[in-house]
This record gives structure tokens, C-alpha cells and sequence, in this order.
């Protein structure tokens, strides 16, 4: 299905989109099957005594533990409604695709209030749940529940409000808007991917309309950009984004390959990678001292005269917009924060799909002081719940939260890794997060994973410390 | 499989090889799995009631025979054999590569040994075939016999040697010898099967190490070719060849789609498309005519002094060559020829493998009159043997014939086809292989498809008169 996925959106014909519509639906059936057979059930069973006298952290534990949870979840789900979720998914998304392009809310009202409906159906299927919403945060961040999440937000968007207000007044040049072919590029990312990192002949990087990254298996990394002549951010966030989550796919253990197991531990989880990558690495000091001198080699003559203190706060302005995928690191959790508040009460049932875009337009005034204009660039601009994913938006901000505390063990137990960063030696790091993050693929939750690799619960205290003293470092916020 | 394998031969990084061989080999064996499945023996028994009362020639009565027909010949074979088939298949790929790259036969005489001996195991599984390279060759040729093949090559072979011996003493310009770079043979190539064509958006050229072509579905057919710097023709040959097996996948019937008829009739009839396209009418007068102004339009300079008469002559010499997959459409058959006689041999336990390097240097004496000075381009050249395909060579022979006969009928059925190819019209000629032969997919064997189109049975009379007057036209030989 990766290689599938991959292909459709890279070099498939467009002939190809119906037949291909029919072949990852048929796949999908066939692993469904699979996974809800009672022969697995059974199987499952017999190996309860075994399981009992087994150590509970071991790989095979593990193995049957997640293998039971996979299969307990989707047999309590009806054949029927399991069927009418991924057809009304695809539907979903078209409708979404032709409201988007006209503009109007109207054409997407049906379709989207068919998969609140649908949601609600799935999460009431779990009658032992606390919250409906936990069932459907599940199925992205396995083990989170509503009652750890909205604490995380209470405490999280009020605090960002004065960064916001300080940060978003500040006079910050624009750096990597300019007139970039776009041979020139893909080969200054390709020679910063190749820099930072994977094992050659292992990885290639193309062109899709929106960045992904795949592993359709081991040794076999895809990554995806775009590129606009006129931002040269785009394509090289957006390539050290997906670098962040291929490198995740490339390092999960090998111990665990052709198990449930080889796979990510949540989506916040690899989303904590990509941000990682993007932000936290991205766009701090050494690594842009580092990035200063390859666009000075790649792209001759733009870069030659800007200093160091220019480039890195120029890749650290805080602007208030209106679309979360181009939204900086600081303002992303406000449209995370919006879309969570307003999932949940459609889940509620306090909120109803006629008086969304409304809600979308006070939302948008609240917290972040932009008017929103249009549909489009509104409660239109995100395909997640075209398809039924509600419960999914928040793993971003997990994600951001996240990488802040692996950001403060990596410098607790890496002296030295600023000034490897600077010089372009980035193994150390890949070498840590290979050890204490990828090589337990879904082995450990996230809870699980964060509290061994940094001894820490998730919070959101580091996060605004990193945000803050990094907004000082650049000179965006007074220090 | 068809975007696997289309992936695995343009894109895919080295660093995949291992885990793609997997991916390919639990999809065979779960496609096996289904094929084999008591539930579908079930199904088609419940079935013969209905089928008898059904037109046998119905599209339902022949998805049902076909279907027993697999599943039948699946089921005589233990799993334990196709498992070891299969595995020996992909062992005996490597040690083959292995082979060829060091020229040492040695390292492939146990591999091939194994082979042999399995697929004599395969055939002992029926013993009702009156041969056991009946079963082998219905693997590929359904329905074909050894009692029907043997005649054709016992009358093809020494009416061929007179036609080789007049037409290689004949000069032949070298007319696709030169230096041309890779992105002017593109751009030829696909203004080439542009107008020869596929509709807009359906399909796509990429290169690869071995040219081919397959269609991951509908409305979406992958071609492939490899260019050589110094010669045009390598390229602009493949090129149409790949194609004349791509439009037959474009145009299998719509009603059979997603049903095991969607799929060739046999590898004959496939062979019968690509010949066609590449040499029956690629190098045909009329067609020899049009191509002379796409040369001068793509390769400026090159071609402005060449005549007609002159390109026409030099795409149709005859040499006698070592290597099969280079030969002419001539020899061609006489490469066919010796691998049928040697692996009926081998299966026959006439011909020892120790022995197999000798014979060939016989034989390609003996039938072309050439001296084989290596393994790497004597016995070690193809790749059938390494992976069990016995039963495959004279596919290749049967879609020469096969193409000579369609062509007749062509010409007789369609009057102004001469005229039409000269000014580039090919939807007649597109219209007419779409109608006696693509649509029908699977429905009908070869030789049903080749009594429905031309009312006659396969034989070597019409490719025999073909072959002379065209090399009589062309002026390689006398006329």
C-alpha cells in the first residue's frame, strides 16, 4: 500500500486514479480480514498462558499485547459500518477536493455531517470508553485519552497568547523569498538530506503537490517536496519536515520487521521527529550557521552577503495567518488548538455542521486576531475530516510538545551536539534518537517512550521554555 | 505486483531489493492461497449446473472455465513443490547474475540442475499429459502441445536457412548507428508512440535496465526502454516493441475487468503485438516512410540526406549474431529454435546439464554458423532457465507466426492500411487488433483468437512469404 501511495502521487498516469481507488480499497478489505479472523482470536487465546510467565517489556509480549488491541478494536466494529466508513472516507474527499476549489462550504455540509455521524456510530461501539472522543484519539495516539489532552491545551494556549502578541511585533526579514529554479532547489536539498542523513542508495527525494514521506520497507525511504519558484522555504522545510519522519521509518528495529510492531509507536510521535527536524534543529543557531554556508555554495550570490544573526532570525518570524500548513512553530498550535475545540463539540453533538464555518470565523478571531475571508482558507483548508479523521489534528501539537523534551535530553546527554550540528556532523543525534525513539517502532506507547528516553510526563512547560529562549536567541523577542 | 515489480525495475532505491523480494513473494502466495482454496473448488462444482445450460462462449461461461482451468492445475501441484519452485525461482535469478557477470558456467550448473529437476517433478504432477513439456508449455501457451509445435519448427527452421544465407551476404547500410544523445532518442521515442498511440494521461515512458511494460490497471500502462549513446535503434526498437505490448494490456476488454479474463489469451499472442508493432509495421515500407520525417524533425542534420530506400533497406538486414534479444527478425527464430530443441532435451533427460555449454556451441553452429567464444554470451545470455521458465522460448516463435498471419488479415480487412500508416493514421489499424484480438482478453486460447480473426490455423507459410517479400521489397534480398 506505501508503494501504491507513493506512486499515485508521483508517476502514475492520471488514467490510473480509478483502478488505483480499487486496488488499495482491496488491500485495505484483505487486511481487515485478517486482522478481525477468528482464527487470529483464537490464536490469541492460546497464548494467553503463555504470555502470563513471559516478561510483559519483551519484543513477543509486546508483539501479542499490540496484536490483541488491533484486533479487539476493529472486531467491535460491525463489517458494515467498518465498510461504510472507507467508502464514505473516499467520498468524503472528493467532496472536499470540489468544495475547496469552488469555495463553497455548501457542497461539503452533507458529506461532512455524514462523517460526524459515522464517528460518533464508531466511538459508540466502545461503550466502555470515558469519552467518545478517546476512541477516536486512539486510533492516532494509542492510549491518550481527552482528560490527559485538554489539560495539555488549557495550559498550553493561553500561555502562547503574550509570545504571539510580542513575537508577531517584530520587524523580521524575509529570508528565502527570492527567485529560485527549482534545479538549483533540489540540489541544495538533496546536499542538505544527504548531509544530515541517511545511508546512500537507500532514499530518494521527488516531486509531489503535497510533501510526504513513505518507507514501502526497509532500505527503501521515499520523500517528497514541492517547489515554488518563489520560497525557497518551502521545499526545504517541508524536505527536513519529511526527513524527520523517514528517518523515524528507516531506523525502526530491525528485530521487529514483518511484525504489527514495525511501525510508528503514535502519529505524535512521528510527527515529534518531523518537528524536530523542521524546528527545533532546523532553524536553530548552529544549524543555520551550518545551512548559511550550503546556501552560499548552492544558490551563489543570494546569499553571499547575508550574516549569520540575519539568516537565523529570519527563519524564526511569528505571523499571524490564516492556513496552519504554512503557519510558523509558535502560531501551528492555535490552529491545532482551534480545530480540537471544534472537532470535539461536533463529536458532542453541542456543535452542528451548518453553524461550523462560524464557529471556524470566531475561532480564528479569538486566537489567533485574523479575519478569515473565505471558506477556502477557512474550515475548507484541512482534508482530515473529509476523511474521517477526527482525533487526528492534536498529535501535531503532541508532536511539538514532544520535541522539546527529547530536545532537552539530546542537549543533557549530548554535550556537544551544537557544535556538531555547526560543523555538519549530525550521527550523534540520528545515533541517539535511532536508540531511545526508532528502534522501538510501536514496541511502547508514547507515554511509554517519552518517560524512558527523559524520565518525564508530557507537558508543555519545555516547550514554551524552548519557544521563548530560542525567540530571545534570534532577537524576535526581547531577551 | 505490476507496481511493485514497475517500481522495483525504474525507481526503487538499491536499498529496497531485499525487502521488495518479500513483499512479491507473500502476495504470490497469497494470490496461490485463494487459487487453491477448497472454498473456490466449492463455488465452481456449485457452478457446472448453471455453465451447462449457459452459451459456452459467453463471457460468464468462460470466466468459470478459466477459472477451473487455474485453480485445477493449481490444486494437482503440492504446496510443497510450488513453494520450493518458487523459492528455487528467485535463488536460481541470483546465482544466474552471478553467473553471467563472471562468464563462469560452473557457478550456474547446480542452480539450473535443480531447476530441471523440479520442473520434471512439476510435469509428473500430470500424468495425464501425453508429454511432460506439454504442461510447462501451457503454462504460457495454454492449450498448446508439443505434438502441435514440433511441426511448426520442423518446417521453419530449414526454410529459413537459404532466406539467412542470401540476406546476410547482402550490404546493408547501418542506418541507427551514430551519437545521439539520450534526451533527443526520449523526445523521438515519445513523439513515436505518441502518434502510434496511447490516449493523453493512460500511460508513461521511464527508463530501465531491461525494457518492458505492464499496466497496473486500467487507463494507466508503464513502458520502459534503455539507451544506448551510439545506436538509435536499440531505444526507438524496444521502444515500439513495449508498445505493441501496452496497447493489448490498454485494451483488454472493460466487462472483464477485475476478473481473471482481464489478462492476455497466452504469451504468444502478447509476443504477436509487440512483434507486430516492431517489425511487421516498424519496419515496414509504409511506416519506414513516416519515421523518416520524425528523424529529420528530432534529429536535425542526421537523416536530411538520407532517402526512403535507404532507411527502409537498413532496418531490415539479416546477420547472424550470438546474442538473442539483438538478433534480427529473421534469425531471431533460429535463437528460438535451438533453446526449444535443448530444453526438450533437458526435460526429456536425453541432454545432461554438465553437457548444456557444448550443445549450445553445436547448435549455434550448426543453425547460424557461429562460433560461441563465452558462456556469458553462449548459454549464460537469458534469463528463462534461471528461474524454472521452461516452456516459454517458443512463445517468442509462436508470436512471429502469429503476427504474420494477423497482418494478412489486416491487409485484407482494412484496404488503405498502407496509405494510412504512411501519413500516421494508426486508429484503423489500432481499431481493428482492438476488435479480433485485445478485447477478448483471456476469454479465448490463441489458436480460438487466431481462427476468429483470419478463419486459418497457425503455420510458418504466411510469416515464411512475409519475411520474403519484405526483405525482397527492402532489397536485401534479389527479388
Amino acid at each position: 500500500m506505501a508503494v501504491l501511495a507513493w506512486d499515485q502521487n508521483t508517476y502514475m498516469p492520471p488514467g490510473g486514479h480509478e483502478p488505483r481507488a480499487e486496488q488499495l480499497a482491496t488491500l485495505e478489505k484483505l487486511a481487515h480480514a485478517r486482522l478481525v479472523d477468528p482464527r487470529l482470536a483464537r490464536m490469541l487465546e492460546a497464548l494467553e498462558p503463555w504470555a502470563a510467565g513471559e516478561d510483559p517489556d519483551s519484543d513477543d509480549s509486546r508483539l501479542v499485547r499490540w496484536t490483541r488491541r488491533d484486533h479487539e478494536k476493529a472486531a467491535r466494529v460491525p463489517e458494515a459500518l467498518a465498510v461504510a466508513m472507507a467508502g464514505e472516507a473516499a467520498r468524503g474527499y472528493t467532496a472536499w477536493l470540489e468544495a475547496r476549489e469552488c469555495g463553497e462550504f455548501s457542497r461539503f455540509r452533507d458529506p461532512l455531517a455524514r462523517q460526524v455521524e459515522l464517528r460518533r456510530e464508531y466511538a459508540a461501539c466502545f461503550s466502555d470508553a470515558a469519552h467518545p472522543y478517546d476512541v477516536l484519539l486512539d486510533d492516532f495516539e494509542p492510549g491518550m485519552t481527552l482528560a490527559e489532552l485538554r489539560p495539555l491545551f488549557d495550559a498550553l494556549v493561553p500561555a502562547l497568547a503574550p509570545i504571539v502578541e510580542a513575537a508577531a511585533a517584530a520587524e523580521v526579514p524575509d529570508v528565502l523569498s527570492g527567485d529560485f529554479p527549482q534545479e538549483a532547489q533540489a540540489a541544495l536539498l538533496t546536499s542538505v538530506l544527504t548531509a544530515v542523513g541517511f545511508e546512500p542508495g537507500t532514499w530518494r527525494l521527488d516531486a509531489s503537490p503535497h510533501p510526504f514521506a513513505v518507507s514501502p520497507g526497509p532500505g527503501d525511504v521515499r520523500l517528497t517536496t514541492r517547489y515554488r519558484d518563489d520560497d525557497l522555504g518551502y521545499s526545504l522545510y517541508s524536505g527536513l519536515h519529511e526527513f524527520g519522519h523517514g528517518l523515524y521509518d528507516a531506523n525502526l528495529g530491525a528485530p521487529l520487521q514483518r511484525t504489527p510492531l514495525h511501525h510508528c509507536a503514535s502519529l505524535g510521535v512521528h510527527e515529534s521527529q518531523s518537528r524536530l527536524w523542521e524546528n527545533v534543529i532546523g532553524r536553530g543557531r548552529p544549524f543555520s550557521a551550518w545551512l548559511l554556508h550550503r546556501l552560499r555554495e548552492h544558490l551563489p550570490g543570494t546569499y553571499d552577503g547575508m550574516d549569520h544573526a540575519t539568516l537565523y532570525r529570519g527563519l524564526n518570524g511569528v505571523r499571524r495567518t490564516l492556513v496552519r500548513t504554512e503557519a510558523d512553530e509558535t502560531t501551528y498550535n492555535l490552529h491545532v488548538a482551534l480545530r480540537l475545540e471544534l472537532e470535539l463539540a461536533l463529536i458532542e453533538d453541542r456543535l452542528q455542521v451548518d453553524d461550523l464555518p462560524a464557529a471556524w470565523g470566531d475561532g480564528m478571531q479569538r486566537l489567533l486576531g485574523v479575519e478569515v475571508s473565505s471558506d477556502a482558507e477557512g474550515v475548507l483548508q484541512d482534508v482530515h475530516w473529509a476523511a474521517g479523521h477526527f482525533g487526528y489534528f492534536p498529535t501535531y501539537t503532541l508532536g511539538n510538545l514532544m520535541a522539546a523534551q527529547l530536545w532537552e535530553q539530546v542537549c543533557e546527554d549530548l554535550d556537544d551536539v551544537d557544535a556538531q550540528i555547526e560543523r555538519g556532523d549530525f550521527a550523534p543525534l540520528r545515533g541517539w534518537l535511532r536508540e531511545h525513539i526508532h528502534r522501538h517502532g510501536r514496541k511502547y506507547t508514547q507515554r511509554e517512550l517519552l518517560r524512558r528516553a527523559t524520565r518525564q510526563e508530557l507537558g508543555v512547560q519545555p516547550y514554551l521554555a524552548y519557544l521563548q529562549a530560542k525567540l530571545a536567541d534570534a532577537g524576535v523577542l526581547a531577551g
